[in-house]
């Protein structure tokens, strides 16, 4: 396993290698949904990277960037167990140098829950991912579904800019509970990882309701929120059932829906979805 | 020559070349300014590509979209002429289709000069040279030095978002009298054609006072705005002594100097600049 920390290095050992070359970009701190995304990556290329950045423009002043979990030796272990060749720790001085001014905007998708709620977050996303494709030059992009608006932003991105590379969807990895795999689960402690289960809850409720005939967009959303509120730890930050496309909001379900959600446990802000009526 | 009407036949048709290969984004209409950059281009790459596109984002609703001059069967001739290995014509609609909406920004040096003058053109400009970039591939891209903002856009473009191609430079191409070459220059009739002689005479009067040993930008502008003046026909937008790398306006000189202006002769817009002080 190549550990590289600088862009320049990291282009030459790309160059170096021919065939094809997945990538998972990460900002560390890895858990089981991360590993799944490099063991389906290896599983389909010649060649695995993965990124390590915690990406400064993606928070905002008032978000946890000071305090997002980090442990670099912790993930190169586990990176090196699952089989991974390159591994790119790029700093983030040489990621956004003095004067860095240049940036990639998808609107319409991102108005709209994530975006709305945390201001210039898709914009930081935007941006340090086509950098990071350019830099790494990727046949192949691995990203997780419990992160649904990033997934179609990066969609987007990729179609809208023709990008030269493939973005390859992974479902959610959950903890035997069903809370879905997260780096900020560790902020939780053991009465609000209990209380965290609710978003899992509210979701399953949705599948449940529109597997028994709902389609009334507005009912289940109703029903989740109530759900939610019996919850004391818990405080709704949103209650979505969108289109999974345009993410717009749904009042009836046509098509498919997806039913994704922001809550937040204590200071801890988590969020999870679901697809239903989709073939994914 | 291949002439290619499709993103996707281009990617195939560029996807079958190995070497190097240059290409020249333009929007049509060549002049010699054009036919000077393929020339370079072929100079220097094994391959050469020139894009032809009248790109609606980097007008604004008040410019000259609908009546910018078109000619694609000269063009196409001049471009065989010169020897150019492919051309990139696609349409409107396969560059931007129904709810595109991906947006590259640079920000800072967007802000002065033809930026203040023309809202969102510098986002319009990055946008579909990134998409052209991405489409094209290539190994080296050529730009006039006449559009002396754009090329400090594009440099930061590419630079920011580390894009795997190398920006070169070409020196303005002018008219026997000093006129830079320019696709708007057929608007003007015969008075406004001596008129427009204003913009080159204005630099030359800058470049003589710079030679002479003057450094105060304040008082080399005054002394341009003075002679344009003069010009009944003209109608001064901006007159800028800058700093040609942020672009940040100068009132002493002690580096170099991007001396850049924008006239009006009747409807037509002109722009046209030196850079004084720095080896190019």
């Amino acid at each position: 396993m190549q550990v590289i920390r600088t862009i320049a290095a990291f282009k030459a050992a790309r160059r170096a290698r021919a065939g094809s070359l997945g990538f998972v970009p990460t900002m560390g701190y890895l858990h089981q949904g991360h590993l799944a995304l490099v063991r389906r990556c290896r599983a389909e290329n010649d060649a695995t990277a993965v990124s390590i950045f915690v990406n400064p423009t993606q928070f905002s002043p008032q978000e946890d960037l000071a305090r997002y979990p980090r442990d670099e030796e912790r993930d190169l272990r586990l990176l090196r167990e699952v089989g991974t060749d390159l591994v790119f720790l790029p700093p983030p001085e040489e990621v956004y140098p003095p004067g860095f001014n240049t940036w990639v905007e998808v609107l319409g998708v991102t108005e709209r829950l994530e975006g709305a709620h945390r201001p210039g977050h898709f914009r930081g996303v935007a941006t340090v991912v086509a950098k990071l494709f350019n830099i790494v030059e990727p046949t192949r992009a691995y990203f997780g579904q419990k992160d649904a608006q990033q997934v179609v932003v990066i969609q987007k991105l990729v179609a809208d800019l023709t990008m030269n590379l493939e973005v390859v969807v992974c479902p959610t990895v959950r903890e035997p509970d069903g809370l879905a795999m997260s780096s900020r689960n560790v902020y939780l402690d053991p009465e609000q990882r209990r209380a965290a289960l609710v978003l899992f809850r509210a979701l399953e409720l949705a599948r449940t309701l529109y597997a028994g005939g709902e389609r009334s967009a507005d009912r289940i959303r109703a029903r989740m929120t109530h759900l939610i509120q019996e919850e004391p730890r818990a405080r709704i930050d949103y209650i979505s059932l969108a289109d999974p496309r345009t993410l717009g909001e749904l009042s009836e379900i046509r098509g498919g829906v997806l039913v994704s959600l922001a809550v937040r446990i204590g200071a801890t802000r988590l969020i999870d979805n679901v697809v239903l009526g989709v073939e994914q």
